[in-house]
């Protein structure tokens, strides 16, 4: 995701990876909403769109008074309306290959993932971590042979998880000696590597939190089953073989969690925290003993498996880095930030949305447009996220791996306050109500929990820290309605939107809006300070106008030329333009009230490049100085800015 | 679109060109919502709806007192829901380049575009034409050089369409020797070219129409204009100075049709029809004589220019073949069967859709499975077109190239008139209304008139002849809406959906869904008749329900195993039934009311391959013996056919 961002903004950046190939199959398999929208963003949607299954109801089943599981509720998965996307499903091979695939054509085939690459060395002169024109720090890799690179499978023919993947600084003989050695020196290193990340160890970073004696294997299958649900996300309590987890995946393909009450374990080696077991021996997990112990809690429905794909078992633990980064030059993300267990579709998208997070700030400095003073809100950010993410699958694991019952007797859960306690979570699965707090980048008022969200009385559903929702409106020009996610792509640009309201009902919103107008066609507005000479006027902050007016009330003519600028050459641009308004086709309309902003007051909206809203503020002059001063926090007048690339 | 269909069928097939290169820029650039249709079935419809201008709302000009144009109306574009795509518009080269894509694909990158290679001789060995095994066809041809195949461009820098395609047949005089020959034996030869074909001159076949007096001209531009509604599709009649079309394009682009009264014309040479003026020469006209009128048209408002991508100039005639095929073997398609004015853009749209009727008809006798008997209907169905084509652009052409008025003074069109006309034929340029005749492969009561429409009092609003509609469904193992034409793909299968009604409601129509579900479960079923051993039951017709009772009172158990087959590996086919309800996230249901089908009483629809409705009847066992007797009637049953392959 940091390569794709790095691609788009032509950062200068390598990508080394220790793996000897791109993963193939299993893994990661869960895309969230938020994640699609992200996707989208960068223009590969249709992808997931066409290949995924996608996910939109789901089934709960519990033993009734023999013991036999049978269905007690169908219920809607996700949350309906909160994105254009339903949570999505596929092998984590396939989303690699259409990351590869965007990078490839962001970067004209330059930014490829360098491999087999082991990184041996990273030292930072702390000397030089203020000067931005620096290469503070250096790193030594050595190449690989591909036999050296694979990791130590345990004796399966299957492709499956049951690995360790070996650490850089781990003693490791290898059979034939590095191909080649390099030094490599960076302004940034982002450390994307894993659970056991080496760049975390090298910043002396300890993930914070501990194991459970919950054991769960996965199962990737095409199943031969008389469970009617089986293309259904189901959750099954059985009374005690323990709960399996049905994620139907791409093609004919489904994927099993399957608690495993009995799992092999390791000898006690008194690493093991005071009143759990000891860790599993993921080496004796077969997918013959996985698929033993489904079926015992499919009971009565049978399952039989016609083709297996991948299989893993994993321990459920949750732990959080306790530092995202360091000198703010040197950043983990991703697994190395959080581990948790998968089930709730979390892992893969969250350390997606890290690096969706921070490459751009990266960027940005990089290319000396803004203060390095973005980069803490890295940390601030995703932290948050990732705590949150803990505290979710700590109950989750829980409520899912526990004996059903009422949650009265000794030893069990309540299964209406899992049924519950998965409604009340699916926003947060989504990935859409992620909120960031009060910072350089988020102007409102600092709260201490992190759960309340802030609106403005001017846009009253439209909470500032959280991602700009969606919605059609129409594009003024030509009268197409547009999702309004499809003009807004990633592309590390600002946008500044102009809900000027139904300026044509109102000589007071249409002075307002002239006046803003003058404003930004003035040389003193902060779009032109912020803008290199000879770049397009909205190459660093793009200026949209959505107005409320009737379609059959207002003209092309009736706009300031801010918003429809001509180029060099006089070519108008007709694309910033909108109208909350019905289209001739259907099926637009009621933004501002999706939003809670009044027609007759209007607001005034900043939102981040990657999606996120800045602050909102009134449509007049007043709330133009206020989004320039928000701006002057961080942002480098081109005046004062050198190039460093 | 006749090599989409044969690399995704597997029929073997050469593609031969005598054109150097693709098509870059210019020509044809209108998508009809029907072709986008067709896209879609072929799985690339992402591309022009990334790429493409939309067309949504048009606006009309007309003189005012003082002969200045103003505008008269704002229309709605296209017609709202007939289909899931609107009208767009994009350069033919863009179009050209899918194509070439989505071959490869389809493929394996084995079918390409041969050229520059030119026809030399095509001979018929009749005496062949009844045996499916031989191959009566020889065709000779012969490679060129580059420079040879470089058409005669009239003396303009500039790309466009100011040039004579040189005819097979055609004394010229080559630079160099041809590269190469050879010689092709066919079994069937689609002769896809062009308004000058030489393979219907081979035929014999002379087209039969006329030309008119109108001159237009074309500018691919990025304009520098104040006229307000650039990005709308505009209709401008001036006073006395022509008209003028404009249709806005992919990024800035907007191609301006313009009528030229002035044209410099060919010297009589007496072939010019009684009371038409001469030809247009072609080779004077360029893009400043055609700017210079479209600025005395759009007075007041201004036009300059800032870029130039092609242009060309036209004199309007309109002409139909009065015959597409010989020996029901060689045919002719696209423009070398109907040649018109372009601004319906609906050239390069019906030519599309002759071989999208074609091709797979071909595939089926090739491949065995069907009598040669069906290839009649490919003239009968798309002549009908063309000469509806003909037909309305012949009025259309003259209501636009007219003066403006009311239509009672002499010399003048009436612009009401005009712009009813555009209403009421816009359902046409759709493309989604075409109807074909009751044939082997339609089953309905034969007609006179092609304009009235037929439907079974089953299907009240689904058309016989016409292509199945778009609806959202709910797949009804796993809850997800799709669009039914996304699970229609164009694979070469015939669909038989059984609308069986709210069956949980009625035990008469249980009963009937067992009995049907009974009938194609044992091996006397007409799909095991005509599908191969070893293939898959839904290879050749694919058996689906949509069913009309409610989510919460239906199970998956609930449906006969007919319609959830089970394979060699007995893994279930989840994909073939479909709820008409509500999806737990929104947005479907009414699909039976939409095609006028009762809950009560269901109905029973076959679909060809190309996604036109061939039958309506019963959902019953009788209904299902009337389908059997309509495959009777071309079908070849496996147990009688060879492999000519």
């Amino acid at each position: 995701m940091a390569a794709i961002w790095f691609a788009k903004l032509g950062i200068n950046a390598r990508i080394i990876d220790k793996r000897g190939t791109k993963i193939f199959t299993g893994q990661a398999d869960g895309l969230q909403p938020r994640a699609l929208e992200v996707f989208n963003s960068f223009g590969f949607a249709h992808r997931p769109l066409k290949e995924a299954s996608v996910g939109f109801e789901s089934c709960y089943y519990e033993p009734d008074a023999n013991g036999d599981i049978h269905k007690v509720a169908r219920k809607v998965e996700g949350v309906v309306g909160i994105s254009r996307f339903n949570g999505s499903v596929i092998h984590q091979g396939r989303i690699e290959q259409w990351f590869t695939d965007v990078i490839d054509e962001f970067s004209g085939n330059t930014l490829k993932v360098e491999r087999p690459f082991l990184p041996e060395s990273l030292v930072v002169d702390e000397s030089k971590i203020q000067d931005q024109s620096a290469y503070p720090i250096t790193v030594t890799v050595k190449k690989l042979s591909d036999q050296d690179a694979a990791p130590d499978q345990f004796g399966h023919k299957l492709e499956n998880g049951l690995y360790r993947q070996f650490a850089g600084d781990q003693e490791r003989e290898f059979v034939t000696p590095p191909e080649s050695r390099e030094i490599i020196h960076a302004k940034y290193v982002l450390g994307t590597d894993g659970a056991h990340s080496w760049v975390r160890k090298q910043l002396g970073i300890v993930p914070e939190g501990e194991s459970t004696d919950y054991i769960w294997g996965v199962l990737d299958i095409v199943p031969i089953t008389n469970l009617p649900d089986i293309r259904k996300r189901c959750a099954i309590h059985s009374v005690s073989d323990g709960s399996i987890m049905i994620i139907p995946r791409e093609g004919d393909i489904v994927r099993f969690y399957i608690q495993l009450n009995e799992a092999p374990r390791e000898p006690e080696d008194g690493s093991a925290a005071a009143g759990t077991k000891s860790r599993v021996d993921r080496s004796k997990i077969t997918p013959e003993s996985i698929l033993e112990t489904a079926r015992k809690i499919l009971h009565p429905y049978t399952l039989d498996v016609a083709e297996t794909h991948w299989f893993t078992g994993y321990h459920i633990g949750q732990r959080v880095a306790p530092k995202f980064e360091k000198w703010e030059r040197v950043f983990i993300a991703g697994d190395a930030c959080h581990t948790h267990s998968p089930k709730a579709g979390q892992g893969m998208n969250i350390s997606m949305m890290d690096t969706f997070n921070l490459a751009w700030k990266v960027a940005h400095v990089v290319q000396g447009k803004a203060s390095p003073a973005i980069l803490s809100t890295y940390e601030e950010e995703r932290r948050q996220v990732a705590k949150d993410l803990i505290d979710y699958d700590f109950k989750l694991s829980r409520l899912f791996s526990g004996k059903p019952g009422t949650g009265g007797e000794e030893g069990t859960i309540s299964t209406d306050e899992f049924r519950d306690f998965i409604d009340k979570g699916s926003a947060f699965t989504t990935g859409c109500t992620v909120d960031y707090g009060a910072s350089v980048l988020v102007s409102k008022p600092a709260r201490e929990d992190s759960e309340v969200k802030y609106a403005s009385p001017l846009a009253t559903e439209l909470f500032v820290g959280r991602r700009f929702p969606d919605n059609r409106l129409v594009m003024q020009c030509d009268g197409r309605p547009w999702f309004i996610h499809d003009k807004m792509p990633s592309d590390g640009r600002w946008r500044l939107i102009d809900f000027c309201g139904d300026f044509k009902s109102s000589p007071a919103l249409a002075a307002q809006l002239v006046a803003v107008g003058d404003y930004f066609s003035s040389p003193e507005s902060f779009i032109a300070r912020y803008t290199p000479a000879g770049e397009r006027v909205d190459s660093v902050i793009e200026l949209i106008l959505v107005h409320a007016s009737d379609a059959d009330n207002v003209e092309w003519d009736d706009f300031p030329l801010a918003f429809r600028p001509r180029d060099s050459r006089r070519v108008m641009d007709y694309w910033k333009i909108y109208g909350d308004m019905e289209s001739l086709h259907g099926g637009t309309g009621e933004g501002y009230e999706k939003l809670g902003i009044r027609r007759d007051v209007g607001a005034l909206v900043v939102v981040r490049p990657d999606g996120y809203v800045s602050m909102v503020t009134t449509p007049d002059v007043a709330g133009v100085n206020e989004v320039a001063k928000f701006f002057e926090g961080f942002f480098i007048p081109v005046a004062e800015q050198s190039t460093y690339m």
